[in-house]
C-alpha cells in the first residue's frame, strides 16, 4: 500500500494517549463511563466551553453519535434536515431511517446549510400528511471540506430558534474546523450556537471516541438510557475517557488539528502552483483538487486517495485528506511527483 | 474505592495488547475493520475453530453484538427466545425491542435454556396473531455463572434444527466457560453447535471487543451493512483487530480465563470452608455466595461487589467476579476478612 | 358452520348504522376524519364524558389503537407494563415491540393489574441498563372477562400519578364492562381515571372503529401525525364517524352492550345450574365454563367456540362470547344441548 | 362547502356495495379476513388476473398497504427507490422510514420512474456505507395523473429483473389507469410485470379497501403476520371482502373508473377549449390545468379543489379530481363558470 491520503484515520493514536493508557492500565475503575478519566475529561471540556451545565457523553464513533443524538430528540413523526452531502444522508447505511426518522434533504453546492434552504423544507411540510421537520443537522467541517464562520452559524442558530427547530452539529472534524484559517469561532462560542454537537476524537488523534455535548436542558434527560439501548455504553468506558483527557488537558486537540490543516495547506498550495483548480476552496484537512485522469492514475500507483467525481471527459476531482500524523516528507514528495508528470 | 470484585472489566487490558498497539501505532492501515490485524486475527480464529468459512466481525461490546446479530436475522414478526436471566431480557434497556423484536422469556432457575422450556414457547405461539419464535439466545457462561456442557448444548442444537430455529450463543464470558472445570467443549466443538456466537474480549483481558462468528451461510449475507447501520464499524477498526490478534495468536485468551476461574475457585473454596452456601454452583468467574447481611455490610466497606438478592430475613446473595487481573493477594485477603467476622 | 359463540364480531353491524350510511352516502364530505359525522360524534362523546377538552380520534381496530397510542407516548427507552393476559402481550404479533418498546409483564390470575404488581416492575428497573417503565396498560373488560370497579381503577390511577406513570385503558370491550352487573363506573367517571383510553365499536355493534380518547393534555400534541404515519387515517373517515354517531347519538352503544351481557348471564346461569364451574367469574360478555372434554367435543359439532385451556385430565375451559347480535334462541338451545349430554 | 373536485373520496360508496352489506349483514362469518366474501373476492381476482397462485390481502388504505408491503420485503439495510412525486416520499408522514427504511428519490418531471433514473441510484450506492436499493416503487396512475403504458412498464420490469430489484406498483388509482385512453395494459398483463401491487378500492367506489396482490412466491411467506403486526387485520374483515366482491364480480370496478375518466376528459376538453394549458397531459381522473390566479380565486368560492403550485406571477396550477360519483351536471357547470370569467 502506498502512502495514504485516503483519510485521517489510517494511523493509531497520538503517542501520549497510549502512554496514559499504559500508565493507568491496572487502576481499577468504575465501568460504563463513570470512571475518573471520564469525569476529569468532561470537567475540562465544560471549563473550556464556559458551560458548567453541559451534559457530555463519550461514544465510539460518528455514526453512533449521529443516530443516538437524532433518535433521542425526535418524536416518531419528526424529521431531520440535512444537506445532500451530509454524512447522515448517504454515508451511514440508512442509520437514521433505521431509528424511524426521515432525513429531509437540501441541495447544497458547498456542503453548508443556510436559513433559505431550510425554509424551503419548512414551507413544503404543512400538515399531518407529511413529516414535521424538527432538527437541523450540519457538519463542521462539512463533508466537502468547507468551514462555517461565526456569521453563518449565528444566522442558522437564529433561524432555528425563530422556527422552533433544534440545531445539531456533527463535529467529526471539528478540530480541523476550529483551527482553519477561515474559522473565527472559539470552541466556547460555537458551543453556544447549537443545541447539541459532538467533538470528534477519532479523526484527530484519538484511538476512537466522539464527545457528545448537550447544551439544551430539554435534551439532557435520561440520555444514558439511549446510549445503553443503542449499544454505545462501553464496559471499559475508561478508554474513551482517557482519549479526551489527553486531548484536552492541554491543547493537544488543537495542536494536532493545526498540524493536519497546515499539511493540507501545503499540499493545496503545491497543487495550485502547478495550475490546478479545486472542487471546493481548500479550508481544512480535506482538499479536492481537479486533476487530469491520467495523472490521477499515475499518482494512484504510489499514493492512496479517493477519486471523488468525474468533472469532465478528461479530468476528475480527488479527495486528499491529511491528519495529525501526516508527515511533511510525504506532502513534499506528493507535490514533487505531481510536478514530474 | 475498595478492591473491586464488582465485575471483570475494572482494569484496562493485558499488557501485551498495549505493547502491540504501541508497536504498530504509526503503521498506516485500511479503515473499518479491513486492516491487516483484523485479517490475521480472523484467520487465526477460523483455524482454531476448524472452520475456514466462518464469517467473523469484531464489534465494541456485548449489547451491540446482541442487537446487531438478532436484528440481522429476524424478519419483523419473528421473536427471540431467552431465559428470564438472559442479558437481552432485562439488562440491555430494551435494545432488542428497539430493533422491533419481542423477547419471549422462559423462566430458568440456573440461567440455562432447555428444549422443554423452548418447546413451551413454541406450543403457545400458534398463528399470525402472535409472534413467530425463530431464534434461541443462550449465554455461556450464563448471567448467573453456570456453564453449558456438551450434552446440554448438543440437545439444544438438535432441538433447534428439528424445529427450524436458529441458535445464537452470547459468549461475553466464553473464555471463562471454556476453561471451567465443568466444561467439556473445545472452542471448535462449540462453534459447530450454534448458528452464530460471539467470543467476548472485553471481559477477558481486551480493552474492548467481541468477535461475532457466523457459521450458518444464510446469516452471512451483507452483514457489514448491519454493522454500519447500527454504528458498529469503527473507523480505526485496527484497535479491535489487535485485541483479538494478541488474545489468540498464542493462547493468551485461554490463559487469562484460566487465571480468572482459578481465582474464583479459590474464593469459593475459602467461602465454602467457612460454611456458607451459594445461590448457584460455582463454575466460572462469577460466584454467588449467600452471606449474613451484617457480614455483607462489613465487607462492603473494604470491597466492591454487587448485592444480588435478598435470600431471607438475615442473609443475601452477593456476586463476586474475578478477572484476568484479579490478584491472588486480594483473594486471600477477602477470605481472611470473611473469617474475621 | 354452527352457531358461533366464538367472538363478538361474527356479524356485520347494527341495522341503524347501515341505514345512516345509506342515507348520507352521496353527501360530499371532507376526507381523513374531518367530516361532519366525525365532528358531531366527537362532540357527543365529549358531552357524555363531561370533558369538552378531550381529544378524540377514530381508528379501525384495536391493535392499531394500541400501537399508535403506546408509540405516541413513549420515548425510545420507555416501556409499557401489562398483565400477562394483556392483549398487547401475546395477541398482537409483537406490534408494540415493532414500534421499539418493551412490554413488561405482570402475572395476573384475573387479568387485572394492581398497584402491587406494577410496583414490583418499578422496583426491579433501577437504572439506565434497563428500560424505564412509563405507561400502564389495562383492559376493561379484561381478556378473560373480568371488570374493573371504581375502587380498583381509582387505586391504579392514584398509584400511577404518585409514580409518574401514565394510565392507558384498552376498551375494546368497554361497552360490556360499563354495563356489567359488577360495574359501578359511568363513562364520564372512568374517563377521568385514565390518561388515555379507547371505546371499542367493532365488538359492540359497529362495522369497525375504536374511539381513542385523550384526556392528558401532554399526550394530545400532533396526534394526527401518528395516525397518518401508522396508516390509520382513512380517506373516507366518514365511515368511522358515522359508526360512533349512531352508537352514541342515543344510547345504542349501551343498549347493545346490555343485550350482549344479558345473553352471557343467561348462558352462564344455564351452565351453572347444570353444576359446572367457571375459570373466572362471569361478569361480562365473555364467559369461561369448565366442561368435560367429551361434552366439549359434542358441543363443538353444533357450535363454534374457542377451547381456552386444559384444566385437568378430563376437562377444559372454553370461551363463550355473546354479542349485540346473539339471539336468545341460540342461547336457549345451547343450554338445552348442554343438558342433553 | 361548494361542489368538490378536491379528491375521489368525498362520497361514500357505490350503492350496490351498501346493498350487499345490508343483505349479508346478519350472516355469521369467520373474522380477520377469512370469511366467505374475502374468499370469493380473491378467487375472482385471481381468475381475472389469470394467476391462480397470487396471494391477495385486503387492507384499509393506501399508506397502510405501502408500509406493510415495503417493510415486509426489505432487510434492515435495504431501501426503496421512488420518484420525488411518489406518495411514499412526501405524503405519508415518513411511514416508510418509521419502519426503518430509506426512500431513495429520483427526480421526475412526469411522475414516472425510468430505468435510467433507477440506474443512477444504483450506481451511487456502492458499498456497506450506504443503503442497498432493493425495491422500486411506482404509482399507476402517478400522483400527477400520468399513466404507464405497456412498453414503459415492461422496460422497468426487465431492468428490475436484470438488477436483482423487486418492483412494487401502488395502484391506489389503478382503475383510472387501466381505463385511461393512454392505457394498453390489461389487469392480467400488468399483474405479470410487477412482483407485488395493489388495486385501490377507496378511490374507485368502495367504502374502504386496497387489495394487495403478491405474485412473487418469495414475498408471500407469512404475510398475514405482517398485517396483524401493523394493525391491518380487521376483526370484521368481511367488510373489505364485500367491497372487492361487489367491485369485481361483474365489471363494476372498470365501469366506475371509466365514468371517472370520462368526467375528467370532459372537464379537460372544456378547459382546453377556453385556451388554458395543463401541467401534465390529462390522462386520468386527476387533471392539472394552469389558470389565472384571479380566476382560481373566483372558482374557489363555488368549488372545492386543491391549488397545486404557483406557475408564474399571475397563474397557478390546480388539481381537479373526478370520481365514480362525479355528476355530469357539475362538470358542465364548472366549464360554464370558467367561461363566464
Amino acid at each position: 500500500m502506498g502512502y495514504s491520503f485516503r483519510n485521517d484515520y489510517s494511523e493509531g493514536c497520538h503517542q501520549s494517549i497510549l502512554e496514559a493508557m499504559l500508565k493507568s492500565n491496572l487502576d481499577q475503575q468504575v465501568g460504563y463511563g463513570e470512571d475518573e478519566f471520564n469525569i476529569e475529561a468532561k470537567n475540562i471540556l465544560r471549563e473550556k466551553m464556559g458551560n458548567p451545565n453541559a451534559d457530555i457523553h463519550l461514544v465510539s464513533g460518528g455514526t453512533q453519535a449521529n443516530l443516538i443524538v437524532i433518535s433521542s430528540i425526535l418524536r416518531p413523526y419528526e424529521s431531520v434536515v440535512a444537506a445532500n452531502t451530509g454524512h447522515i444522508n448517504v454515508h451511514e447505511t440508512g442509520a437514521i431511517e433505521a431509528t424511524g426518522h426521515k432525513v429531509n434533504v437540501v441541495d447544497s453546492k458547498d456542503g453548508k446549510l443556510t436559513p433559505e434552504g431550510i425554509k424551503e423544507v419548512l414551507d413544503f411540510h404543512t400538515d399531518e400528511h407529511m413529516v414535521k421537520p424538527r432538527l437541523v443537522y450540519i457538519s463542521n467541517t462539512t463533508e466537502i471540506g468547507t468551514v462555517y464562520n461565526k456569521k453563518e452559524l449565528g444566522e442558522l442558530w437564529s433561524f432555528c430558534k425563530e422556527n422552533d427547530l433544534l440545531l445539531f452539529l456533527d463535529g467529526a472534524r471539528l478540530g480541523s474546523a476550529l483551527t482553519s484559517h477561515e474559522n473565527d469561532l472559539s470552541l466556547a462560542e460555537l458551543s453556544k450556537l447549537v443545541d447539541v454537537f459532538y467533538i470528534g476524537g477519532t479523526k484527530n488523534g484519538a484511538l476512537l471516541g466522539e464527545a457528545i455535548v448537550i447544551n439544551n436542558d430539554e435534551l439532557k434527560k435520561n440520555f444514558r438510557f439511549h446510549l445503553k439501548q443503542r449499544g454505545a455504553l462501553l464496559a471499559k468506558g475508561r478508554v474513551l475517557g482517557l482519549q479526551f483527557l489527553e486531548l484536552f488537558k492541554n491543547d493537544l486537540f488543537f495542536d494536532l488539528a493545526k498540524h493536519s490543516n497546515s499539511m493540507a495547506i501545503k499540499l493545496s498550495q503545491g497543487i495550485k502552483e502547478q495550475g490546478y483548480e479545486f472542487l471546493t476552496k481548500p479550508e481544512s484537512n480535506q482538499i479536492f483538487p481537479i486533476l487530469p485522469n491520467e495523472l490521477i492514475e499515475k499518482l494512484s500507483k504510489k499514493y492512496e486517495f479517493y477519486v471523488w467525481a468525474k468533472e469532465d471527459e478528461t479530468s476528475s476531482s480527488i479527495r486528499l485528506v491529511t491528519s495529525w500524523a501526516t508527515s511533511e516528507e510525504a506532502v513534499d514528495e506528493f507535490i514533487q511527483d505531481l510536478a514530474k508528470r
